[in-house]
């Protein structure tokens, strides 16, 4: 989940590179800290995907402006579409919580409801959790596991110059209602798994500009997206401030779409045989050989200054 | 985890009620909400175990009593303890934080190395998590994950009357220092299970009595506790307070021992073949058949009064 920015201290990237630099390898652990999801190798086969977001009041939602409902909904889909993001099948989830004393039991019944219409809508157990009382504003954390089907997980790493990059939806606005209310795209993801090999996929959280980025240096690798194809949301095309609708595209985070990189024969054919599950794929941009992120416009290739979430602490 | 009782709010029992009503069945989830752990069917056969457990500054710890080294080993040892409760080998463990702004990467590199001295002294990979910062507190919530042993795991239910109760260390007075350097005993259960056929079993975090009242709730029975019998710690000898050191080793929680029931024959056998990975077993009592918890001191038997914490919100 994103933090707001703080350039004076340390950012989550560069703990995470922290953590990797002190994270012994373990036969057991096929991917560790970095990706969407990390990957567990299961006793007895296959493979286990497992994520975990934490939602906090005040820096996540704000009441009343969302609903306990909506916050445990929240809690359970951004996990969810990690899962997406790996291809993978959601099997089960826990969470804890921390409550407010005031009221504890009304949040504690809405955040459960939240959660289990999403879990139900995809076939996720809600398998245990563990909830508090404190002095504090409202906490969630969610952990789900999933499965990586017989294909194998999907992850950040694998992308190749030349790939072209794809997007399961229009982009932008997403604080207008959709970060509330996305459909994260598991059976999307399963679909595209099965129809195509994808090299590299993740879920727009950061924004699609930051998310790139994280594909990018997974992959070693650059790209390039065209200005022209990036669908527009009609959320970013409402909203009236300094920033035009391409840059809310670019730049805003939660809409939880997917990002992919495929060969072009392979983009090709997924374009031919779109939509997947009644969304549109477009064709948003590919990946080069040069480091770095751009953006063509009309002809002219620039670089794309960062923009998205930057997580730090 | 425990949070302090507050009588005129649901408790953490019925609200586990109100889940379980409302969780449908499902093949996958061999056991749901109320154990130890959940235990989730692996999809290549056998069974993962899941546990999750937060813990709140200001509820769960207070700066500078503890530093936060020390809440990074708590948060992996109290969900450590959960797999052991169960008999079960710990795999793999996520965690989410919340960090107060001040000060956040300092905090978040002494809670990952606390978590890392206890993840590795079990040999647990930390494959993840999501680091947050905000205006509130400190706040870390850990999952956990395990696998089953080829017994299967062992949970609150099962106990039958007649069986021995048996604890795995000296009981009370953990408040003293023991809360937060308590070794979970993995290990040990895991040797237990291959040496007895473990009826049912769960670790004392609660409290003596209130754990021994989930496993007569889980179980169907009743219990009662030989008051000469019960482990008294160093601990609870010496605290000066309005309660005897039996009341605290009654009451108090955040021992972290194991509590479980065996056949009177295994009992006796596993009291021969003590120590086990160096701990002395005690007999404490035995499960009946009359519903209740019960106290014999000095040839009296009399009704054990609720002690211990309830959890509620």
């Amino acid at each position: 989940m994103q933090v707001r920015y703080n350039t004076s201290s340390m950012g989550e990237l560069e703990y995470i590179n922290w953590l990797r630099q002190r994270t012994p390898a373990d036969p057991r652990v096929l991917l560790g800290p970095g990706d969407d999801t990390a990957v567990i190798r299961a006793p007895a086969g296959g493979s286990w995907l497992v994520t975990t977001d934490m939602l906090l009041e005040g820096s996540h939602f704000r009441f009343p402006q969302v609903d306990a409902k909506q916050v445990g909904r929240k809690a359970m889909a951004v996990n969810l579409s990690d899962i997406a993001a790996m291809a993978g099948k959601p099997v089960a989830a826990v969470a804890s919580v921390g409550l407010p004393r005031s009221g504890g039991q009304t949040l504690a019944e809405a955040l459960y409801l939240g959660m289990r219409e999403l879990a139900d809508a995809f076939d996720t157990a809600l398998v245990g959790g563990d909830t508090n009382s404190w002095d504090g504003p409202l906490v969630i954390s969610v952990t789900l596991f999933g499965e990586a089907t017989g294909r194998g997980p999907v992850t950040r790493a694998g992308a190749k110059p030349g790939d072209w990059l794809l997007v399961t939806g229009p982009l932008g606005g997403s604080i207008q209602g959709k970060h509330l209310d996305f459909a994260p795209r598991v059976r999307e993801a399963l679909a595209l798994h099965q129809l195509a090999d994808l090299h590299a996929m993740i879920d727009i959280s950061d924004g699609l500009a930051a998310d790139l980025k994280h594909i990018c240096d997974e992959s070693r690798c650059g790209a390039v997206l065209h200005a022209e194809a990036i669908p527009l949301s009609s959320a970013a095309r409402q909203i009236r401030d300094d920033r035009s609708p391409l840059e809310h595209a670019l730049g805003d985070g939660e809409d939880f779409e997917l990002l992919f990189a495929v060969s072009p024969d392979e983009g090709r054919k997924l374009l031919q045989t779109q939509p997947v599950h009644g969304i549109a794929l477009t064709h948003v941009g590919e990946c080069i050989a040069q480091p770095g992120l751009f953006l063509e416009d009309g002809g002219k290739r620039s670089a794309l200054k960062p923009m998205g979430y930057v997580h730090s602490f």
